[in-house]
């Protein structure tokens, strides 16, 4: 090959990131070698970093650089209102519409027979012993048939603490996923939302 | 914001990269966090790595990690034939396509009096004392006007020194880049090269 192993590794990992083939992450590493300085050197070294900082929030499973993350460290935050999400992703898009003052807690997927997901894995134990202090626990799993079998299962783990049980309503349309709507649309889903 | 301020500056680097914008480049880094231990640290390191090695060939133009290229330095490839391409991404490109034996001359872009580029910083000095000893240039630049204009001039600059002189033919569209076409395209184009 043309050019060196190093350079051949850098591509072949970098064609693993999502939305990336070999070409791109080809056009990628180029554009990276030609701006050594002023952007591969300090991206290299912020994803150092990150890698060795990087952890799970022991509370509510967000990523981020502590033991506990930003949104359950802040004390501003309602604790008495608990938004459930299936990925972190998710609380991201749910952060950047910014109409969310609570904390949440990230299931990591859905339960799956299939795959041998249960309840244990998306740490829903957990979810109902932080459910037993709050006064509100949101539901906003993705309208897809997974999510929603999960919400029905967490709505029933849940029933009996006499905490509110809302799920995000308007605005998400059928089949779609949270990570993929616009801030506004997310936004008016939790202001409308409704009782599960 | 949600996330820690070095996710943040992780996201912001990523995003500058072609084909990523900000919306990708915070998939991208999601999929990294997930996989911190198999995929984030070793890109890092292959990252810093290359960011550290990385070296403009001294006599092609070529990116490698040492101060003459695997292609310079390989004794096995013809010195008698000289391939001239506008950018490192066409080297790379033209070695996909497994067709060519000889050596390169990156120009590193293509004349412009806009943009104060001259033959000086083309190294088109540097390309004549080599093809002294040549026995043909091959003018591979794109088949755009500003492609065109410099392989023209490249041609005068040659003209006398007895190197025969060649160009891409057969097989490159109107308006095409080499990075964008196929390695059979380009094996094609190269054998039926004509006399310039
Ligand atoms: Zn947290
Ligand atoms: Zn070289």
């Amino acid at each position: 090959m043309e050019q060196s192993r190093d350079i051949e590794t850098l591509i072949e990992l970098m064609a693993r990131l999502p939305g990336l083939g070999p070409r791109s992450a080809r056009r990628a590493v180029l554009a990276l070698l030609k701006k050594r300085g002023p952007l591969m050197a300090p991206l290299a070294q912020a994803m150092a970093t990150v890698a060795l900082t990087a952890k799970d929030c022991t509370i509510c499973g967000n990523i981020g650089t502590a033991e506990i993350c930003p949104i359950c460290a802040d004390d501003a935050r309602a604790n008495g209102e608990i938004c459930v999400v299936e990925d972190v992703s998710d609380l991201w898009a749910m952060e950047r519409g910014g109409a969310f003052k609570g904390r949440y807690h990230v299931l990591g997927g859905t339960l799956s027979a299939l795959d041998a997901i249960g309840p244990d894995q998306l740490g829903i134990p957990r979810l109902v012993d932080r459910a037993r202090d709050a006064t509100e626990v949101i539901l906003a799993l993705n309208a897809t048939v997974d999510g929603q079998t999960t919400a029905h299962y967490i709505a029933d783990a849940l029933a009996g603490l006499g905490v509110q049980i809302t799920s995000l309503a308007q605005g998400v349309p059928i089949g779609g996923e949270l990570n993929y709507l616009d801030d506004g649309t997310i936004g008016a889903a939790l202001r409308a939302r409704r009782q599960f």
